[in-house]
């Protein structure tokens, strides 16, 4: 019998010491391979890709077999859930999403009481494929957006860059707001463990939009969102391990933490080392936070960059990633330098 | 002898008592005013009313004739340094600005070693039709953009979602970067000390993108430069009072005001309140911090936003205001309400 999982990303979320420090990135399978490119172009939208389990296992499994990465996340979307809930989604060439049509305080019931199957059945064939064919020493990672974060989209029909609609919402009719994120909630409940139970190892919380809201609102719309789903999942799928990621949380990320028994926390390049170090750290795994743009950038600043973050948290419970997901023109050496720059930290 | 300056305002920021909170919003000379919209479209384009003295001052005065406001800011926009610099603005209509050329590491050297006479002289005497016709009782703000945020439209040749092409100079090229950055510096500091000079009672220095670095970025890209501002103004204008706005800057207002002298600073909604009294108002007056979204919303959204920062900050030294810009649609009668509200408050 093993008792040691070998798997760096899972050992450090369940609290263990790892072997090494484990790496993964944000947006690892997505624009900047050139074999992603490729199966891009022959599946027809991007849908069809996120949602044909056979094109989404590839996709998953090319950045590793590029990279020694220690986790694959299964290439899918933060609106499959809206998707599955009734919303049409469509991806426009260069425009970004669109959910059709936009939800308001007076056509909430529109939307369906469960998660379609047959959508989200495609996510989960995606993930047991994957499983079945990654290596044991790699973890897999499903995902979902957080309620505020799809919120914002379902209600503007699209991404807007500050959030307005969704916020004005909020503030007009907090009730029922508050419906349309708890029947978030509920699904999201439903999808991660959907997501378990296909095989995904953890999963990831991604609250994209936190970092535009004030604290009070924070705390009403992303905290306590996310209290409720690690708590919902974890009376199904009780060890389930579970990262969240409230970006432009700053100073809101130790309230956060207080909060939401998530085995870890991402934290974006904004946030302070010596606060991750001093604040978070010590009260869970801390993943993270290299700028994209240094990566992008390559050369020194790569280098500085990736050190600091080493030096400042690497000898506590970590995992190296981005800060947010890789640029679309991020030259492929420049991940390899990063990588072995990590490896050669510790 | 009169010893109290009447000035709520300038009484915050010199440290004494004010017999009120003062009260100003960010883009309170602005589009949701309908005689605001009036004198525009006579004028022409957005800079013909900038730049034209007694359109910019009569916009400058409209606010302060409709509410019982303690400054006027004079109607400008950050992008008047580079444009007397040499690069060429223009405004295109739902678009916002363009700056021509875009500045890289290699045509530095086409901007001008000094400020255009005919085009800052235009301000200044903007400012000074201003300071004539506006009430004693009333402060007149002057005002720049941080090099920073100057830089990131300078090099971009437009504003952009995430300030992708100055922060990839700003680590490719740094020394470049930082040539631009001490160029802007420099031309800041003669740039507020004209405004002083024509009669401005104060200035505001506007680090809009100040959020998007990470901590030792900004440390040198907008910490550094302040403080070099604030020196620099002193250095001619021993007493100039500076309001300082690093928008974003969350868990580094701290270290920010530790560097840099400034008056009081302006603070953005997602700052937290407790942090803002125990961490700011202990060091440095304090600015903001409604958010533009409550204004718009109204009711009681609004009522109890302003009770929340009136409970926390109103005590100590405070001038109240929006943690950005008004919004061209917000309704005339929120900001009656809004001020009403903060005056029962005190």
């Amino acid at each position: 019998m093993e008792m040691v999982s070998r798997q760096p990303l899972l050992d450090v979320l369940s609290g263990r010491r790892s072997e090494r420090t484990p790496v993964w990135m944000m947006r690892q399978a997505g624009r900047y391979l050139p074999e992603y490119r490729e199966l891009r172009a022959r599946a027809g939208s991007f849908l069809d890709l996120a949602l044909t389990p056979e094109y989404a296992s590839e996709v998953t499994l090319q950045p590793l077999r590029r990279f020694d990465f220690d986790a694959a996340i299964v290439f899918s979307d933060i609106l499959i859930v809206p998707h599955a809930l009734g919303q049409t989604l469509s991806f426009v060439a260069g425009e970004g999403p669109r959910l059709a049509p936009a939800i308001d305080a007076g056509n909430l019931s529109t939307l369906a009481d469960t998660l379609d199957r047959d959508i989200v059945a495609r996510v989960y064939e995606a993930i047991a494929r994957t499983r079945a064919a990654l290596p044991k020493t790699a973890a897999l990672l499903g995902f979902c957006g957080a309620p505020w974060t799809v919120a914002t989209y379902m209600i503007a029909g699209q991404g807007t860059p500050d959030q307005a609609p969704a916020r004005l919402l909020a503030y007009r009719h907090p009730d029922a707001f508050g419906q349309l994120v708890d029947r978030l909630v509920t699904a999201s409940i439903e999808y991660l463990c959907g997501q378990f139970e296909a095989g995904a190892d953890a999963v990831q919380l991604f609250d994209t939009w936190a970092g535009v809201l004030p604290p009070e609102e924070f705390a009403r719309w992303c905290v306590a969102p996310a209290a409720a789903i690690v708590a919902g999942v974890r009376a199904r799928i009780p060890n389930a391990k579970i990262i969240g990621f409230p970006r432009g949380a700053g100073m809101n990320l130790v309230p956060y933490l207080e909060a939401v028994p998530v085995n870890a926390v991402s934290i974006d390049w904004m946030t302070r080392l010596d606060y991750a170090r001093s604040e978070l750290q010590t009260r869970r795994a801390v993943q993270g936070n290299l700028d994209p743009l240094a990566l992008r950038a390559g050369g020194a600043a790569l280098d500085y960059s990736v050190d600091a973050i080493m030096a400042a948290l690497g000898d506590g419970p970590f995992i190296f990633n981005l800060g947010h997901g890789i640029l679309p023109d991020t030259p492929v050496a420049h991940v390899e330098r990063m990588l072995a720059r990590v490896r050669g930290g510790r």
